[in-house]
């Protein structure tokens, strides 16, 4: 039976939005959940404002199975998400007891003080679990379906190694491609055709330009591998009748 | 007198969200909305679904200054962006007279067969203007603040050159950046002090880790110079007291 289970992402940073820093994290998540069977459905860029943060986060954790965020969990004060993620569940943001013992305790092993500023990276929302971060301190957290992680790529992925196996998945999306010599606009009519014909299945069409040529990507997507094979098949076959009728003509 | 203009970016696409393709849009749109002077306050990726593409459309068109997509103007089934924004504006999608003559004498010219998927690529929302595509055929269009353009970065960093002319501009944000040889637990606390004496300036610390180590970059953003310089020194003369405690203390 097909099983689907759907994702958001939301990208908390005026950094992203400024072009000042260009985004890692989105691809990362788009091909781990690709790979375990999670549709991810929407990305929202936000910018770091309370109000906009919680109103993104509001209307997707509603929507989807999950919600992964990345960035604004330092100890700045303009890493706002730990409150703006209170503010979307309407539960107060406290230092989480766990996550505060773990931040004093490393910071005294390293003889480091324990400033105001690292006391912050302890504050989560009420009801609030940790996050392990394997790589710098901060710990991350995840509140109902929403999990909250670093905005740094290298921490963001260490985090979700740990949030993943805790998930539920859904049927793969498996995918075929087939490169096609021809551009959009003479296999756009057959291609339609075959679509129709394989309504349990996606076919998409990426048109590629460089070096003065078009040619394009034809990804076949399905949750089966009969549906898969039976489109795939067909897509193959159109590519080389046209490419027979283009031998033949010139 | 500051003037704010501002924008959202729509990216339409199952190939993103798969993690099949990576987007490169984002942080070119981003980049030249921060050179003319338009804040670039919210992106999202949707699907290719037809209700997805316009609801989002239809929350962003209404909040922002401008808006602009990439991505499903090609002349396959999957391209569904003109009939999405059709929808989204109320009006039918129908074959632009203008375009429909460009793309036809272009095909004529050369040769080529004007076939029924080609003609898709001259299908508009009624009422938009066609946005010339120096690259390939298929042009993007304009309707009410909402800009249409390809997905192909080559081809949509085209099309933006020619509508970036077209838009009004509002006060550039400036921006100064500190490197400071620091983490943000050491500069967490003074480095809000400096954003609470500066409240028309917007500070942000971006942690960098690599190679074992942590630093920061501290960037300071303002639509004024003289605002801008008035934090940007506070932020130098932190980093440089800051230094000199730490090798006082070695």
């Amino acid at each position: 039976m097909t099983e689907i289970v759907t994702a958001a992402m939301v990208v908390i940073g005026d950094e992203i939005l400024s072009g000042r820093t260009k985004d890692k994290n989105i691809g990362h998540l788009a091909d781990i959940m690709t790979a375990v069977g999670i549709d991810l459905k929407e990305v929202r860029i936000v910018p770091d404002e309370e109000a906009e943060i919680a109103a993104a986060l509001n209307t997707v954790r509603a929507r989807y199975t999950y919600v992964f965020t990345t960035g604004g969990i330092g100890p700045t004060h303009d890493d706002i998400t730990a409150d703006s993620v209170a503010k979307a569940f309407g539960v107060p943001c406290e230092y989480d007891a766990k996550a505060y013992a773990m931040l004093e305790e490393s910071y005294a092993r390293r003889g480091i003080e324990f400033t105001e500023a690292r006391k912050r990276m302890a504050r989560m929302p009420r009801g609030a679990e940790h996050i392990d971060n394997p790589v710098s301190q901060a710990p991350g957290f995840r509140i109902g379906n929403v999990h909250v992680m670093a905005g740094v790529p290298s921490i963001f992925q260490a985090m979700l190694d740990n949030v993943v196996p805790t998930l539920k998945t859904g049927t793969k999306m498996l995918s075929a491609t087939v490169q096609c010599p021809f551009g959009e606009g003479v296999i756009g009519g057959p291609l339609a055709d075959i679509q129709r014909r394989h309504p349990d299945t996606i076919i998409g069409s990426y048109p590629k330009y460089g070096e003065g040529r078009f040619w394009t990507e034809l990804v076949v997507r399905a949750r089966s591998d009969e549906a898969l094979e039976a489109a795939r098949a067909e897509v193959e076959a159109m590519v080389a009748g046209l490419a027979a009728a283009s031998g033949e003509a010139s």
